[in-house]
C-alpha cells in the first residue's frame, strides 16, 4: 500500500510512474468503500483520480494553487493532501466535508458548492499574484457540466483576454453533466474528442486560449506530461482532458446518471442498502407533473441540470417529451426562458433547489416580476429539514425571494394543498407564483382544501380560539398545531391557528381582527428569520398593543448542521416556545 | 417627410430602398432631436436606425417577435411601431420610455432595461411556438456588449442545440459596451469582422449556429437581403452585423463612451447644455480610491462595464492602471474574482448599481460570505432619490443583500462617515463589507466619525432624548434629524435620534437600554420596508412594550415616479409622520 506512506504532496512526488498507477487504484478503493457506506459523489471524484495525482506530482500545492470547481472531484485531492484519515477511517469520515474546505487544510482555497465558480475565483487569484508579484500557477479544475454555467463562460471569457499571465484550466470533460449535457458547446466538445481537439471551430481557441487536448484523462503519465509543458506558463491556457466518469468501476460506467451521486451501496453489486419507497413529494409532483403535462399540451417542466429534484429519470423525461426542458447548469436562462415561454401563452413550471434560486434573483426580478409573466416556480428543498451542508442549505429564500414586488410565493402545508396550489398557479395567468415544497414529509390536509388562490394574501383559520394565535407557515404548520396543543395544556386557553398560505404578503384584514381578542402573535417559518415572512407581522403591530414573537431560523452559515442541535439553540421547539411564553408573564 | 406616413409596420413595406434610405435620415433626425433635448441612449440607437427599418420592412410584427436586449436600441423600433408621437413632439417624450414596454404596443414583448437578457426570453418565445404549433420568426436583438453577461451566454449556449427550429440572433456588433470591451469574445467578434466572417475559430460557428457576416449592418440594402434570407429559417441562425456607434452623428461617432448615454446637449455641438460641477459622490470616491490605490498597490478598484457608477472616465483608468479592473458585462464574474483577489492578498473595491448587484446574489452569499472574503462591495444608486426607471430602481438592495449571513452591510450618513467606512472596510481582513453610497446630496459629518467599525452592529447616538427614538438609516438620516425637530415643536419633547450605521444587524444593547424611556420607535431606510432592516428592529421590540414604527418605500415596482408623490404615498414626509404619530393618540 503506497496510500500509507502519503502525508502530503510531497510524499507522492517521490514515487514512480509505476507507484503513481498503483496509488490511482489505491486511491480509487478508498473512494467507493467511503461511498459505499456513507453515500457521496462516486462518478466524477473516480474520473478524477489519475488528474489529481498528476496535479499535485507536477504543481507545488499549497504555493500553487488549485480551485475545484463544485467540489465534486476534489476527494483524491483531499487523499493527496493530509486527509486520507476521512476515507480510510470509518470512524472519522464525518472529518471530512464533501466540497473543498478550508477549515480542513491549507491546500483548500475556498468551500464550494455551487457549480461554475472555480474559473473566476481563480481568475481573483490569478490577478492578486501578478499585482503582488508572486510566480505562483494557478489551476481552475473544472468538469463539462458545469461549463455552461454563465458564471464559468463569463470567468473564461474574461481570463482568456485579460490575465496576460499564467493561468491554467483544467477542463475535464466527461461528457455528462449530472444527466445529460444540454447545449451547443457540448457539440463542440464532442467534436474535440472525435478529432483529437482538431475541430473546425474551438471554442476555447476563439476566445483566445492555447488549447491542449489530452485523450486520456485517465492515465497518469500523459497527465504529468501535459502538466509539466504547462507549469509556469505565462499565459492562459485550456487543457482538455477526456475522462470517464465513474472510471475502473463498471456499475458507474455504466449507469452515469445513477452514480453521480450515489446513497449507500452494495459495493460488489453497486445496489442501493435501502431505498425509500415511501410517499416523497418529489415522486408526487413529478407523477402530478406528468399527468398534467397529459392533459394540457401547454404546461412545460423545466429543471435545470439537476432531474433529482423533482426524480424525473431518464424515463420520466422520455414520457414528458417535448415538454420537458433540462436547460443544463444555466438556472438563469432557466428563469428568463421561463418568462419567454409564457409570454408565448405557455404554461411553464421551472423546478431547482433553493439554494440554486440564488442564481436567479435578478431574472425573477426582471424578466418574470416586472413583466407580471405567468410562470411556477418550485422551490425544492427549502427546509432547515433538507440538505445540511453550507454551500446547500435552503433556508435563505424567504428572504430573498419574497421581498420581490408581484411575486405570489405560496407555502403548502399538505399534500393536498401543495397539488392545489401547483394546479392554480398554472391555470392562472396574472401572476408569477413559486411555490415552497414542503419537506417535513407528506402530510395530509383534514378537510378539503381551497383551489383558487387570487385572492392574495389570504391567511386560512384553522382553529379559531384567542389570546394567543399562532402563525404556522408551510412546513412548520405541523409544529404550530402541536403548540396550540400545549398552550391548552399548559396555559389553559384555546389559541387561535392559522395557516397563512402567503409568504408574500400580509393579510391585514385577519391581523386586524386578530387585535379584539388576541394579546399575543407567534409566528413559525422554516427559514431565517431576519428578513423574512414573520418580521412583517411584526412590522404590521408595531403600533399596538398586540405582542409578536417571530420563531425561525437565525441568519448564519451552518455547515454539517445536527438538526436537533439547531432546532434548540432556535427555540424551534414546543416546550422551548412555551417556555418563552411563560417569560412574558402574560398568561 | 416619409416619417408622417409611417403609423405601423405596413405603411414602411410600402417604400422604395431609396426612400428608406431617407426615412432612416428622418429617424436619425428625430433621435438627436429628442435626445438633445432630454437626453437618453445615443450612440447604441443611432447605430441600429437601418437594422431596424429591414426588420421591420422583411419580417411581420408583432405576429414575428423581436426581444430587443437592454432596449438601448430600440428606439427606432419605436417610432415604427406606432409612438413617433413620442419622438417628434417634445409634448410628448415623456409618454414614451427609454425602454421595450408592453404597455405602450403590441410590438414590445417585454419591458427590458438589463443587459444579457434577449436570447433567453427569445429561446422561451421560440419554444413556446413550437408547442402551441405556431410559425412566426422569433428575432433577438443584442449588442457586443452584452454578450459576455453570463445570462446571454447560457442563452446562446442552450439555444444553439436545443431549439431546433426558427430562432434568429442578431447580432449587432459595434466594438463597444459603454465603454471599451473587455473578454476574449471581442478578440474573435473582432477577427470576425477583420476577416469578413471568416477567422479560423468561429464562436457561434463551435456552438452550433449558422452564421452570416454582414460587413455593413448600417446599410438598408444589405439588412433587408439578409433578413429576407433567414427569414422561416427551420434552424438557429446568428447574423453578426458591423454597425458604427453613433452613426450618422459626428460627436457620437468620435466619442463613443461620452455618447452610449447622453445628457441633454446642443445638437449643433454636441456639448453638454448644462454639466454639474459640484460636489458629487461618484467623484468624490473616484478620487479618494485613486488616492488609496497610489498609496497602497493592493488596492484594486474594480466595476462592470458602467465606469459612470464611479464616473472612472478612461482618464482616470489610465492613472489607475493595473489595479483597475472593468470585468465587461459580468456582475458574477466580478463578485467571484473579488473573492479570488481576497484570498490572494489584495483588497478589491467593486462599485456596481444596486439594480446590478441583483445578479450576483449567489456569488456574494457562496464565494463572498460563505468564504468570508474581505473584499468590499460598492453599492451605487441604491435610493429612491436616484434612477427612477422601473428596471434601474435602486431600492430593492437591503431585502436581498442584508439578510446574508457574514457581510457586513453599512450605510454611511455623510461624506466623512463615507470614507471612513471605505477606509475601514479596505484594511480589515475579517469580513465582506457592502457600503451603500448615499444619494441624496453630499453632506458633512459635524464632528469627528468613526474610523473602526470592527465592532459590529454598534448604532451610534446622535442625540440623547427620551419618549421617542428615531433611528435613521444612510440617506434618510437627515430627514431623521428634522423629524426629530418637529417632534420637538410639535409635541415639547425631545426625541433620541440614532445613526444605525450597521443595516445587517440590530444592536441589541442599544435597543434594550431605549426601552427604559422610551415609549415609540420610527425607523427610516432609503428602500423597500417588506424584509428590510425596520423590520428587524419591529421584531426585536415585538414581545415588549415598546411601540414600533416602519417607514421606507412599500415592496412595488413603480416605472418612472414622480419623487415626490412616491414620498407622500409612502408617508416618507416629516409633517405626515408627524400626523402618524399624533393618530397613535401616545403623545
Amino acid at each position: 500500500m503506497y496510500i500509507e506512506n502519503i502525508s502530503g504532496p510531497a510524499d507522492l512526488k517521490k514515487l514512480t510512474m509505476e507507484q503513481c498507477k498503483d496509488l490511482a487504484a489505491e486511491i480509487r478503493e478508498l473512494l467507493l468503500s467511503r461511498a459505499s457506506q456513507i453515500g457521496g459523489h462516486v462518478g466524477s471524484n473516480l474520473g478524477m483520480v489519475e488528474a489529481t495525482i498528476a496535479l499535485h506530482y507536477v504543481f507545488n500545492s499549497p504555493v500553487d494553487k488549485f480551485v475545484f470547481d463544485v467540489s465534486h472531484q476534489s476527494y483524491t485531492h483531499k487523499i493527496l493532501t493530509g486527509r486520507k484519515y476521512g476515507f480510510m477511517d470509518s470512524a472519522r469520515y464525518s472529518e471530512v466535508s464533501g466540497y473543498t474546505n478550508p477549515e480542513e487544510s491549507e491546500h483548500d482555497l475556498f468551500q464550494v458548492g455551487h457549480t461554475a465558480t472555480s474559473i473566476s475565483l481563480a481568475s481573483g487569484l490569478a490577478k492578486a499574484r501578478d499585482i503582488r508579484g508572486t510566480k505562483e500557477n494557478i489551476i481552475a479544475v473544472i468538469g463539462d457540466g458545469s461549463m455552461s454555467g454563465g458564471e464559468a463562460l463569463e470567468g473564461l471569457d474574461f481570463s482568456a483576454s485579460e490575465l496576460k499571465s499564467n493561468f491554467i484550466v483544467l477542463f475535464n470533460d466527461n461528457g455528462m453533466s449530472i444527466a445529460d449535457n444540454h447545449g451547443g458547446i457540448y457539440k463542440n466538445f464532442h467534436d474535440l474528442k472525435n478529432k483529437d481537439g482538431n475541430a473546425d471551430d474551438n471554442m476555447f481557441k476563439a476566445l483566445g486560449y492555447e488549447y491542449i487536448f489530452v485523450k486520456d484523462g485517465n492515465d497518469v503519465e500523459s497527465m504529468i506530461e501535459v502538466f509539466k509543458k504547462v507549469k509556469d506558463t505565462d499565459h492562459p491556457v485550456v487543457i482538455h482532458m477526456s475522462t470517464i466518469k465513474g472510471k475502473g468501476y463498471e456499475p458507474a460506467e455504466k449507469d452515469k446518471e445513477s452514480w453521480h451521486w450515489r446513497k449507500p451501496f452494495n459495493l460488489e453489486t453497486g445496489e442501493l442498502k435501502s431505498d425509500f419507497n415511501g410517499e416523497r413529494y418529489d415522486r408526487v409532483m413529478r407523477d402530478h407533473l406528468l399527468e398534467k403535462m397529459a392533459e394540457d399540451s401547454e404546461v412545460v417542466t423545466m429543471i435545470a441540470a439537476v432531474p433529482d429534484s423533482l426524480n424525473f429519470t431518464a424515463e420520466h423525461r422520455k414520457k414528458a417529451g417535448k415538454q420537458f426542458v433540462d436547460v443544463g447548469i444555466a438556472e438563469e436562462h432557466a428563469v428568463a426562458m421561463a418568462a419567454g415561454l409564457a409570454k408565448n401563452g405557455c404554461k411553464p413550471v421551472f423546478a431547482t433547489m433553493s439554494t440554486f434560486f440564488q442564481r436567479t434573483y435578478d431574472q425573477i426580478s426582471q424578466e418574470l416580476c416586472i413583466n407580471n409573466c405567468p410562470a411556477t416556480l418550485l422551490v425544492i428543498n427549502a427546509s432547515v429539514y433538507s440538505v445540511n451542508d453550507v454551500t446547500h442549505i435552503g433556508i435563505f429564500d424567504i428572504p430573498m425571494m419574497s421581498n420581490i414586488p408581484n411575486l405570489v410565493y405560496l407555502a403548502p402545508t399538505n399534500k393536498q394543498e401543495y397539488l392545489a396550489m401547483v394546479d392554480w398557479s398554472i391555470d392562472q395567468k396574472d401572476h408569477p407564483v413559486a411555490i415552497r415544497a414542503p419537506r417535513n414529509g407528506v402530510f395530509y390536509a383534514e378537510g378539503d382544501v381551497d383551489k383558487d388562490y387570487s385572492e392574495l394574501n389570504k391567511y386560512k383559520v384553522s382553529k379559531s380560539g384567542e389570546c394567543i394565535a399562532v402563525l404556522a407557515l408551510g412546513d412548520f404548520f405541523q409544529m404550530g398545531e402541536e403548540l396550540v396543543k400545549s398552550i391548552e395544556e399548559t396555559f389553559g386557553i384555546t389559541a387561535t391557528l392559522i395557516n397563512p398560505r402567503y409568504i408574500t404578503g400580509v393579510d391585514t384584514e385577519l391581523l386586524s381582527k386578530l387585535e379584539e381578542n388576541h394579546d399575543l402573535i407567534i409566528t413559525l417559518e422554516d427559514g431565517v428569520v431576519e428578513g423574512g415572512w414573520g418580521q412583517k407581522i411584526a412590522s404590521f403591530y408595531g403600533p399596538s398593543d398586540i405582542k409578536v414573537m417571530n420563531y425561525g431560523l437565525r441568519k448564519e452559515f451552518i455547515d454539517r448542521y445536527n438538526l436537533n442541535e439547531v432546532m434548540e439553540k432556535n427555540h424551534l421547539r414546543v416546550d422551548l416556545i412555551i417556555e418563552d411564553v411563560k417569560n412574558l408573564k402574560m398568561f
